[in-house]
């Protein structure tokens, strides 16, 4: 049965990209009150919240996040509880939420993150984010997230003919998109030429196919059908969720040109929402690297599988394409903070179904999904989201 | 309303201590099968798993720990969403599993945790440790827990007149129960004469008032009320559930002498159960250090503030006492693997309640609380069991 009591009433994104200057808890005090107190929500409603946050133990120094990060955004005492599935931890802390409002315990939440990571070197962040890997079978032989999906966009382009250009392609629309979006890391466009710059990371993959090393914060409300109408006449409803996992080391796995994850999740929720691929009008899928756009497409079943690349290069996911993917821009061009990045993902679906989205408006609103990944695929989230007046 | 469909059926605790030679995954799927396949309930039964770990990421280089461990531990695919709120991250887990269960979206669902410390040295793991106090107020000073809590009894001591003898029989006691329980840390009884060895970690706490350093983990299902008597006689139902937060670093309490965040959780989870502290025949507090033992006792309502060391003084507390607290030994005996720690409350009270804790046996055994908390209670989790037959 579709969820039929979780609504989103306010949503909110900090700028993206290297922010100079400010800690981990200055960013989530922004997130926190762009959706409550500026969006007209007062910050006594918020009962719980639910945050999502990477690995603030490495990049630094800090664990136990919940409490401390609620606690400076000025919610001190309320009930936080922190989740971690590497980038896919923003999606799980919304799925959290989704069941509190679902099982009656709270009528108001807050789903909230923030990630700092230029606090430390680039290297560092990247030995980092190899903490999302297994370490004893591969972080540890030097495998890092560039070479993991790297194996990836090999084994994508040996299977069904992609091709280098074919993820430039990615790219030069995720900056087009971001190119209007002020809250992008880079906010402009490139050409297909300087895509294929061939500054290899881990081959084939190369600098415009990696998504950056970003800092930014992002918040929700979420709230009963009761309450929904209390802060806004157009709610936007969560009618589908599902989670799958996955094997974490990539020698277990039978595939490489799909994530299992993914697709049992985005099952799992197309059949709560009582909907399919044909019903959505708009996507944002993790783009943490270009084949990785690719791949999701196929795997949430917007395209066959092999006809991902096929549909970006004919100008189906664009903006004015029949099915925009990552109207905004992506991890790719608007930054991926790696925490923030799953709540980031549903307010860019909010936005563009209340019809809010500006320069980056698609056509069609009504029902978008949003589709998170941590790792390689052993976290995998899909949610459906469809505005109430549907 | 107290909670109506959410039952443990099954609970299951490795040994907690120096486990040589057992790695994170391996601890984490002796509890696994513990709680499942070994408990007469089938791996495939399980639609969600709710892991609770503190700081994998330091302790063993390894974030994204659920699907990991949930791969290890023969749930391939399962969905798996890692808690973390410190020392409470087992009872994070645990909540988030009984609002999954209480919204209809699961009917059966583990809750796991394994916490591998000894990996590490004793310096090495105190600061992870410390990545649960605030890094830029505290830590970072050279504020660590046992320094904290040596603050807390200072305050205890100057208000009540607690002495460290009071704190000294928390240790004997916690030790006493240990000696019948297989599964502790410390198995042996000690003398208070022991106990009140002059070997300070921070002064007024000692040696033994402080909890150690331990490897370990724990599990348990929890089901709807349709399915679990497929499973057992006798269920035990979660009644009530509070949580609650507080400013992470001291300087912000207005009081040091008890946790509001205690205090809050547990008049939450009394308000939801429809029961007072009067009602419970068991309880299980959040012994890091023996003074949390003392304040904890009062927070949650089982002694007016003040009045703890009298009730362990005068045997109130002890295992044949009026009220039993923590009556298989607490983290302070029994060892505290920090994620697990959580969970294994919940093991004991299960035990207890259904009558099977052996030595270790409480005399009434309706209804049980659990209590615990991370850092210095900026988080803190509260819920109240009962036997499903009362």
């Amino acid at each position: 049965m579709p969820l039929k009591n979780t609504n989103v009433v306010s949503a909110y994104q900090t700028k993206f990209g290297r922010l100079e200057g400010a800690t981990l808890r200055e960013i989530f005090a922004e997130a926190v009150d762009g959706a409550t107190n500026n969006a007209g929500i007062p910050k006594k409603d918020i009962q719980a919240v639910f945050v999502g946050t990477f690995i603030p133990e490495m990049l630094v120094h800090q664990g136990h996040t919940a409490p401390l990060l609620v606690d400076y955004a000025g919610l001190r005492g309320v009930p936080a509880t922190r989740h971690e599935a590497a980038c896919a931890s923003g999606a799980t802390a919304l799925r959290s939420a989704v069941m509190a409002i679902e099982s009656g315990i709270y009528d108001t939440v807050l789903v909230a993150s923030a990630e700092k990571m230029t606090s430390v070197s680039t290297n560092r962040a990247t030995e980092a984010l190899a903490a999302a890997a297994d370490d004893e079978f591969e972080s540890s032989m030097g495998l890092t997230f560039p070479g993991v999906f790297g194996i990836a966009a090999v084994a994508h382009m040996a299977k069904y003919g992609t091709t280098e250009e074919d993820m430039a392609r990615a790219a030069v629309k995720a900056h087009k998109n971001a190119s209007t979006n002020p809250l992008a890391q880079f906010q402009k466009e490139i050409t297909l030429e300087k895509a294929m710059t061939p500054r290899y990371i881990a081959w084939p993959l190369k600098l415009f196919d990696c998504s950056p090393i970003s800092d930014g914060g992002a918040a929700l409300v979420l709230t009963s059908n009761e309450k929904a109408k209390q802060y806004t006449d157009l709610p936007v409803k969560i009618i589908g969720t599902g989670q799958a996992s996955a094997s974490m080391n990539l020698c277990d796995r039978n595939d490489l040109t799909a994530f299992e994850s993914s697709i049992a999740a985005s099952k799992e929720a197309y059949k709560m929402a009582k909907l399919g691929p044909k019903d959505m009008d708009v996507a944002v899928v993790h783009d943490c690297f270009t084949i990785a756009e690719i791949i999701a497409s196929e795997d949430i079943g917007l395209f066959k599988p092999g006809e991902g690349a096929k549909a970006l290069r004919d100008g189906v996911t664009a903006l004015d394409g029949d099915i925009p993917i990552n109207p905004m821009g992506g991890l790719k061009a608007v930054g991926h903070p790696v925490g923030a990045t799953g709540i980031k993902q549903a307010v860019v679906i909010y936005r563009e179904l209340i019809g809010d989205a500006g320069a980056n408006q698609v056509t069609n609103h009504d029902t978008g999904i949003l589709h998170n990944f941590g790792g390689t695929g052993a976290t995998a989230v899909v949610n459906i989201m469809r505005r109430s007046d549907v």
